[in-house]
């Protein structure tokens, strides 16, 4: 009787951007592990147990995953977006890591997914364009100051910095603090991009400069795009906008 | 007669890590556009028309595909992973906002996909575990020295890094360069992963610590993750190893 955990990123939203081998590794599963939300999202028999969980619960979470693992349940832990950014994966790795020495012989796999910073970067045309680096705002495992000194180091770099966990009900006020930060380091006319919901029914988008961008415009749901020198707007006739960043850097 | 621009991310290397909105984005196509091993690996009718093109042509294939779509054309403008990651997206916006006005009226969207980057950490384990970045390592558009100083902050960051493009023929020293320019700013027993050819036939993993590790262990189709402090490796009884990096960190 032996088990498997199959941690599966499920894209950002929406079915068409899951792809056909989460589709694959999902329907192997006895048993779905994760936040509320992400598996209540996934179709699957009536005969699959459902294990729901909070969203602040995730190491509990993965050594339940691997328990049922170990008692020979093909368990799926699923994740928006992909699954090692930000997402279960590494939780999971880190439960073997200090869990007995016979998880380590559990057939553990990763199934990669679309993150939402990819999925927020093709809404809104090519953001991505030269280097870039992807940040959680949360300071739930780092401490603030950790993070406020890679913003800086980030925005040295000349890095487009996407940011992941901007804004919280528990965490109200530390996305105005970034943005102020920003705005020491980088000139204030740089592009900043709230997506929100991508691939979901709810999705919006809303573009300003670093100057004007507004903290209470993010919620739980948004990834923060801030650009760098690089970064452009293209206006259209029809009044949208498209962002890219061009590929060329000039000598500093 | 309106035409249309669709940039495509087709995953890390098989269909099964495709999109089904890549699918269906792909089947409206007449015209597929891009590097040549791309463009083949798409199936389509015989109808549809091929235009592939050198690796270095990227500005010159946009502006055909926008011309195409000028004439009423669907064009699929293909990368490997995510177009918006080192892909044809960039350069796309870029002939447009440097091109005539009537291209700012045409329907170009761009549909994500599984990026090299994420395929790689599942393939590892969960080595994106934290904050990190995404580089190219090229200099074809970008002076060398940027892209050491970016090495060199991303390092005090304590970013993970991921190198896009870390060797080629034309560009055999550079990946060398960087990994020692890199020895002076990270503790040596940092992991570093070359991952290669992921969801391909010839897929294939090496790891090592920064001391170890050996640009001639990489080519074109390449990535290298270079590993923080928060970097694990965790054993396994049959000799395989994972690679996680732990969503904790701690304060500097």
């Amino acid at each position: 009787m032996t088990g498997s955990v199959s941690i599966i990123g499920l894209g950002p939203g929406n079915a068409l951007q899951r792809t056909p081998q989460a589709d694959q590794a999902l329907s192997r599963a006895t048993d779905l592990v994760g936040y509320g939300p992400y598996v209540q999202r996934v179709e699957a028999s009536a005969s699959v147990v459902r294990h729901c969980s909070d969203n602040r619960e995730e190491l509990d979470r993965a050594r339940h995953a691997l328990e049922l693992a170990m008692q020979g349940r093909h368990v799926a832990v699923v994740s928006g977006g992909d699954a090692g950014v930000f997402g279960m994966a590494s939780a999971v790795f880190e439960a073997v890591d200090y869990g007995p020495q016979a998880w380590r012989t559990l057939d553990i796999t990763v199934v990669p997914g679309v993150s939402a910073v990819l999925a927020a970067a093709a809404r809104l045309g090519a953001p991505l364009g030269g280097d870039f680096c992807v940040m959680s705002l949360s300071d739930n495992l780092k401490p603030w100051p950790v993070v406020l000194r890679r913003l800086a180091l980030a925005a040295e770099a000349g890095f487009v910095i996407a940011l992941y966990n901007p804004r919280s009900k528990a965490r109200p006020t530390q996305l105005g603090e970034a943005l102020e930060h920003l705005r020491a380091c980088l000139p204030g006319s740089v592009p900043v991009a709230f997506a929100r919901a991508m691939g979901r029914a709810d999705e919006a988008v809303r573009l300003a400069t670093l100057v004007e961008a507004d903290a209470t415009w993010a919620d739980m749901s948004t990834l923060v795009l801030i650009g760098c020198a690089a970064s452009h707007l293209i206006p259209r006739p029809d009044g949208r906008v498209w962002l890219y960043t061009s590929r060329k850097v000039e000598a500093a």
